[in-house]
């Protein structure tokens, strides 16, 4: 019998993630041709940077964007990097197959972390000039190879055509993208604004920008040491929930239980399993593979019960509270800077976090609205060191800086020169949509955000206090300092006797040496 | 030779889709524990009604939340319907294969576009309870299928378990799953007000709430007709990308590109046809599979360059005029509502759209900020009848009614007692996120949006001038009310008449019947 519901099912198909991006462009951040063009940019540079650091190399980024003909809409992108290379039989996955890369199932900290990003800006390419990527690799082996790659949607596939290789020494990866109905322009949401944003948290990167008028700007490194490179890390056992630990236990090569708590979580000694044991009622010795759901729930209840050394930063890379005062100062010219590199905490599912805020007050800080000389709060949020240019509504590093009385600590969100720099370091950012601009409202980072911000708000407070008690004691000491050699003057004349030498009288009333000075 | 490249491409892994979003449930909305409930109900409910729609069914949608043990942060949703059902062999896929459905690769106005809603809503369930979602449906056929499905995370495949099977009348789908880690609650975020929004936007449905306390709410239909069925619309030539056409001849099964055109998109009469040829210089009498980009891109050229028909309306459901009026007026009892359905304009990629626009001004719209008395402008966002709740700042809906200067209509939205409903049809909504809360920033759509508001606020504005004459009007004919009398009492005594009728003098002079009616 057939029924309505059979008929309504013939339509009934499976699509390939590859189809569902580029009806939903808009979801990894083609949307307007502004954006399109920095999001493709951001995607190229996040990947070379990733790749320099993981192999230890001072990273050096040449990002040229070019006009192709009298259209001003169509430009062409490059991005060289001077990193490890790409083994030729990687190459269409990586430019060409979405949810394909190193880095989605291991808790490493990277800017990529989806396997989508270069894959998309490969299909933004191809579904607005109709041209394949331009790839040239070499990992060093004295090959050089380039190849044209190309997106097959329904398969989700990379396609190769056009290889050639060359001998040569180079190493590194070039990637060159035609692109269709994007914009250059100079603002907030541009490539040059996103590169130099990019410089200030990677100090040790030297960016170079060829922009389509031909002005080559570099931003220049200000460290030259490499950042350590990533490490996997080990769950926290708190915060993790049982699917989790579900997960790990189906994957793990102990033996036992006990082995598999100690070695995929971190913090995990031989008498806190122990302890596990003993909360939780649940038999360690049998196979982690062998793990029931009420189990898990049992030993994660555990976990939270007990008390474990604060989570392992070993794998995290912060930038580090010198190298942003480094970088804001260069930046910003500030007459103040502080920051501060928290210590590591978890959030749900036992992912482990570092948060980073600095702060630059007066000189070119705070926000500049063009043309209307208003100045105010101007807020840099990047997550492990990527910038997050877009999307600033419904970021939590937005919502936490906005519960923040800022009052008290003498500021004015709407005309203080201030800049605030927020960075969000992690193995895995929960970000609210694939295009990566924003960070999902976990209440653990909400409040670790605002400790953050609030320590170095009181910094700054003290120093606008300091400076505030300064001028009022200048001020005094004018007064005196106008006043004092008047009288003085006037009642020695009158007492017909030489002027005496009031200076020291006006260091003790002033507490300042007559100079101004302390 | 073994290249550092090599090592490190050692870890390169293919991920499913299923993987993806389990990894990154925030993209889904599975973020926070109220939210997290309420979009399990979304995704359950937004089935049902299209459903029902697609089937020609008034909805009668039933949603039970109950708690499962003391713990009041695991509950369990339950979702009846009354629509078509669902085939016994689709079900696995239904619930648990991502990116699987009837819907995305048609244009087709529903709520559902993505096929992931319900599959992620069964992984959010699987992941905090560990248990599988209850499935009960019957098409009809006399028989009614009982089973349970859960998620192959690593193959992006539903798993089915325990089928049972009953002989019955019955029709529809009821889907049960069970959660932790959410919190039900009735604020602006929770499934009641979901629920209630929902039921304004559906007028022709009936939805049953029962909370975890026991309370059950009945949001009934004001209207007893079942939208018309959404049909599969064709595209509209402007706005199409060469990409899209390309894509669109690929899969064409007429003879000729001329066929392909008439038959695939809209308003493409034989005349279109040849001027089409004549302006892209395209030879149209070729097969359609053989056009290349540079072809594709001559003929979208040409479509900017022509005249067409408005888009076709004809797959598009909006609510109508009316019965936005009637929900709008059942829910707030306001002194003023007025609404408008422009007509269908398109945006880019030549997908036909169509924005609906109400208000509710007095009574009791407006924003109630609980507590504080403070009332203000309230937004209510929805996309194809579907409520949007979340992630108001980053929308297109709020962008557009933020850059309106109520002012100029008499409003204020930090204070005037006024409600705007807006509900954006397409048969593709450009969502910025797979959790489809908000929409992203297309330059025709939020023009659009600004029109229809600019329409409707207008009205509002004569209502509101009306409103103050007829206040003027009334003040001033209270002050003749009042001394007229006198006056002509006094004189008549002073003349040692009788006091004349005044009342025909007053109604001439204020406008009034006396009693202040007009």
């Amino acid at each position: 019998m057939k029924t309505l519901a059979d008929e309504l099912f013939r339509e009934f198909r499976e699509h390939s993630v590859s189809e569902f991006f580029r009806k939903n462009a808009a979801m990894l951040g083609y949307t307007g041709k502004v954006r399109s063009l920095t999001t493709v940019v951001h995607e190229a540079v996040t990947n070379s940077l990733d790749a320099c650091e993981e192999a230890g190399i001072l990273p050096d980024i040449k990002v040229e964007i070019r006009r192709v003909d009298e259209d001003p809409e169509h430009l062409r992108v490059a991005v060289e990097d001077n990193g490890p290379g790409i083994p030729e039989k990687f190459i269409p996955s990586v430019f060409g197959k979405m949810l394909a890369g190193t880095k989605l199932h291991r808790l490493l900290q990277q800017r990529g972390q989806q396997g989508i990003g270069i894959s998309g800006a490969v299909m933004f390419a191809q579904i607005t000039s109709g041209k394949p990527a331009l790839v040239r690799t070499s990992t060093g082996d004295g090959r050089v190879v380039e190849v044209e790659v190309s997106i097959n949607v329904d398969r989700n596939e990379g396609e190769v055509h056009g290889k050639r290789v060359e001998e040569g020494g180079w190493k590194g990866t070039r990637v060159e993208l035609e692109l269709k109905e994007v914009v250059y322009q100079r603002s907030r949401y541009s490539p040059f604004h996103y590169l130099e944003m990019t410089s200030v948290a990677n100090p040790h990167a030297r960016i170079t920008l060829e922009e389509p008028d031909g002005t080559k700007t570099v931003f220049e490194r200000v460290v030259k040491e490499v950042p350590l490179p990533p490490e996997p890390m080990p769950l926290y056992p708190k915060g993790l929930m049982a699917d989790d630990l579900l997960v790990l236990c189906r994957s793990s090569k102990s033996r036992t239980l006990a082995g598999a708590l100690t070695g995929e979580l971190s913090r995990m000694t031989k008498k806190k399993v122990e302890e596990v044991e003993r909360l939780s009622g649940v038999r360690l010795d049998k196979k982690p593979q062998e793990l029931t759901w009420e189990e898990a729930e049992r030993i994660v209840k555990a976990f939270r019960q007990m008390k474990f050394m604060a989570p392992s930063s070993s794998g995290l890379r912060p930038i580090g509270r010198e190298h942003i005062e480094k970088s804001l100062r260069r930046m910003y010219e500030p007459e103040f800077v502080s920051a501060v590199t928290r210590e590591p905490k978890f959030y749900r599912g036992g992912i482990p976090f570092v948060v980073e805020v600095g702060m630059a007050y007066g000189g070119k800080a705070g926000r500049k609205e063009e043309g209307e000389g208003m100045e105010g709060m101007e807020l840099l949020r990047f997550a492990n060191r990527a910038p997050l240019i877009f999307d600033q509504g419904g970021c939590v590093i937005t919502s936490a800086l906005r519960s923040i009385d800022w009052g008290r600590y003498g500021l004015n969100p709407e005309a203080s020169p201030l800049t605030v720099f927020v960075n969000f370091c992690s193995a895995y950012v929960p970000y609210t949509s694939a295009g990566k601009q924003s960070i999902a409202e976990e209440p653990e980072v909400y409040e670790e955000l605002r400790f953050a911000v609030m320590d170095v708000a009181r910094e700054l407070r003290f120093y606008l206090c300091r400076k505030t008690r300064q001028k009022e004691k200048e001020q005094r000491a004018g007064i005196f300092e106008k006043f004092l050699p008047i009288i003085a003057q006037k009642a020695s004349s009158l007492a017909g006797e030489e002027p005496p030498d009031i200076r020291p009288v006006l260091k003790k009333v002033t507490g300042l040496e007559p100079d101004g000075g302390e």
